[in-house]
């Protein structure tokens, strides 16, 4: 299994949150949506390309962290994207909307507004996150499976 | 199971191309982009509450249209979306990109230039389909999951 080395535009655009399994959260610093990213461990950048076991276990931490959105923020909409036309590595946007929110029927990507979080809310998100999941999240990476550890 | 009633808006954007098991596949009306969309048979409007059985199906569907997007079209990157901030109606987009087309590298929601299919383009297509989807894409959907047999 490859260790994710995970892109320096992801990594400068997000708070790491933790992993799912070996898939790495992150959240964007972005406070103005509840914008999740997932970034499965693998150098694959299309997910079609995936081999099944793969995209089952994504699938699940899918649901899972929709599912958090959900609990956690005030919704009316989640958008899910595959995209990376800008940054290759395989990553999944998983995004509470509001109607209330600024980009409002529009999509988030590209937009150039954003405010960032506030101290202590980002750790209060993870802590969130831990519980919701009953610790499926993980702070700490599996052996093996972590970013950098190779 | 439900019936899909296709909602106006996406009906009005779209050709209908077929239904790949009980999901009907669109192909939006703009030749400038490989558009497809996949409108599963169900009232649900958030992917991540369909049940396991339902979300399999339709990671084979989307799998099968990337794969085609791939194989008949010249791209650099899917990009794949779940949306529903205008037409909540549960579908799926999946649009092969191409480093030389008019949005890239941005996303193409929300694009406003268009251009129509040339007559015979959209039959060649679903013609491309069928075969290359071994029969799996039917021209004619299966009993009692058709659009408006209800």
């Amino acid at each position: 299994m490859p260790n994710i080395q995970l892109d320096p535009r992801l990594k400068q655009d997000s708070h790491h949150l933790g992993w799912l399994g070996a898939t790495e959260l992150l959240l964007m610093r972005n406070s103005l949506f509840p914008w999740f990213v997932l970034v499965p461990n693998t150098n694959e950048i299309e997910f079609y390309k995936l081999d099944s076991a793969l995209q089952l276990q994504i699938l699940g931490q899918l649901n899972l962290v929709s599912e958090f959105v959900e609990h956690r923020y005030q919704i009316d909409k989640m958008n899910i994207g595959l995209i990376g036309n800008i940054v290759s590595q395989l990553h999944i946007h998983v995004i509470g909307r509001s109607r209330k929110d600024l980009c409002w029927p529009g999509v988030v990507w590209g937009v150039k507004a954003f405010a960032p979080y506030e101290p202590g809310q980002v750790e209060e998100i993870v802590e969130k996150l831990v519980t919701f999941s009953q610790g499926v999240l993980r702070i700490n990476p599996e052996s093996g499976h972590c970013t950098g550890s190779g």
